[in-house]
């Protein structure tokens, strides 16, 4: 089993090239330049390491990652322009340096590039790996209009917010480690615990960015800290805030969800801490990491195999294993 | 060999139904919406033609027949968005009714059932028929960055803009046929004949778009006729009246795009007719009419196979024959 840094070494060999023709610049330069922005890359070594867990790595498990990794960025792609976003990863997005209408295009255009390089596999492989990879791509869309969806409602439920979270992060997360166990030709059983890990896996990498968002380290975190708070976004910190708040603790939420005061930050960090979500959100993760432990330890391999997905998972939620 | 009637007869009674799930209705709704909508469904119905000229109708042409229907479904949502279009057949657009966002989703999601009808076929045909879609997606996608980028250039030359109408149009009629055509065993050199047929078939049938909206009977084309006009688009008959006019012929033209009288669709008609662009496009859509039917002759089946194939283009491109 290689790890992580080993097999993204690897995967990035083969991914940082030029993924277009020359002809037809105004549509194919908008898409690599996102592409260039780089990227974790998290997903197609997530698809290598599933596959590694069951077997010597599959030379089409390269071609598929590429897959995964170009239908992720074709979800960014549109998201900046849903999001209306400025920036990503520092740069411009694409709507923002090419116009809304080039960007659109161009995210259809790496979507379609990332089926092109899933229809490289083997034909053995091909149905089964296209029908997760469709209903994959189909439940990350829904993920993104329940996002929206709940962005413009009062009040949100907890489980709504996780079946969300689920959509529109893990299960792309877990499909990818999905289509590797494919490729290793691993059993249904353990299949559905690779998947199920990861579905966990990335619910709690949600719960950690959230948290993140408000309490992490500036120096530390990528993106600005506090900018959930002050876009007032519904978040797993937020959702249960208003859940558990009462009496003056909930007037004062909800006094500050309609105001903007320079101290808003501060003030919401505060509430989130008098009411105690800031320790619940760390359990809740907790709960969430075990319940990915716990399918990981039910795959049906020798344990030495499964060390890179452990040290993988205790990198993404940044937890002392 | 059956009539386009009845082809298309029965692949509604095939097509109209629900094609996603009860659940997200915020996606799912607005996208049932727009193939509500109804259409002409020329693309599926040609893949029937395409595969009944080579054999009787193979059960997967009807999946694949909505798997090229819902892809141009999709291109047509995300065609609106960028158009800022407020009426498709009538009716609100998915943006104008549903927003900007949800309409981008709504298309996606209509692109991703289209692979998972795709992946219905039987393997042996499976990677052949998919790697023929994916790159006539991205052909269309290229032939629509191409039309937006003509629209901000002050001159665009006659073979860019055939290369463009063979990209955005004409390519997806070519492919469909082709793959009903794979359905139905045809070898290499029939194939590639069918192909070249519905490429000519697609620019004639432009020619003739473009000549109706300018000169067309308004109580039987579809659309306001002269729309071409008052927007300035560039289209068979602007773009040669720009290389044709002289003098005198070429002021008037210029002037005319450069302001917006009440009389300029009468004005652009005049100068069409002046400079003889309206006999010219005639002429040419004559020339690939009989390109296409040059191809369909040298497929190598018995010619009473090609009666329902020689009925639709003389139908489509409104030709007596």
């Amino acid at each position: 089993m290689q790890s992580f840094e080993h097999l993204l070494e690897q995967f990035n060999r083969y991914f940082d090239q030029k993924h277009f023709p020359d002809h037809t610049p105004t549509l194919y330069e908008p898409a690599e330049y996102f592409l260039g922005l780089g990227g974790k890359r998290v997903r197609p070594v997530m698809l290598l390491m599933g596959n590694e867990l069951f077997d010597q790595i599959h030379p089409d498990a390269w071609d598929a990652g590429v897959a995964v990794e170009l239908f992720h960025n074709f979800t960014l792609i549109h998201d900046d322009i849903m999001d209306q976003a400025p920036l990503r990863r520092g740069k411009p997005t694409v709507h923002e340096r090419y116009g809304a209408s080039t960007a659109l295009l161009a995210g259809d255009v790496v979507f379609v590039r990332g089926y092109e390089y899933l229809n490289k596999v083997n034909v053995q492989h091909l149905q089964r790996l296209l029908a997760l990879f469709n209903v994959t791509a189909r439940q990350v869309c829904e993920g993104q209009q329940l996002d929206m969806d709940f962005e413009k409602r009062s009040s949100v439920k907890l489980e709504e917010y996780i079946h969300m979270i689920e959509l529109k992060t893990s299960v792309l997360l877990a499909a990818s480690l999905q289509m590797g166990a494919i490729l290793g030709g691993a059993g249904e059983g353990n299949q559905h615990h690779l998947f199920e890990f990861g579905k966990n896996l990335g619910i709690a990498f949600q719960i950690q960015d959230d948290y993140l968002d408000a309490f992490g380290d500036p120096s530390k975190f990528g993106k600005q800290v506090g900018g959930d708070i002050k876009a007032n976004k519904k978040t797993f910190l937020l959702i249960k805030a208003l859940e558990v708040a009462s009496g003056e603790a909930q007037a004062n939420l909800l006094a500050l969800l309609q105001s903007d005061p320079p101290e808003k930050v501060a003030d919401m960090l505060a509430l989130y801490r008098e009411t105690g979500v800031d320790q619940w959100a760390m359990e809740l993760k907790e709960h969430y990491y075990q319940e990915a432990m716990r399918h990981l330890d039910a795959i049906a391999v020798l344990s030495s195999r499964k060390s890179a997905l452990r040290e993988l998972s205790a990198f993404l939620i940044q937890r002392e294993h």
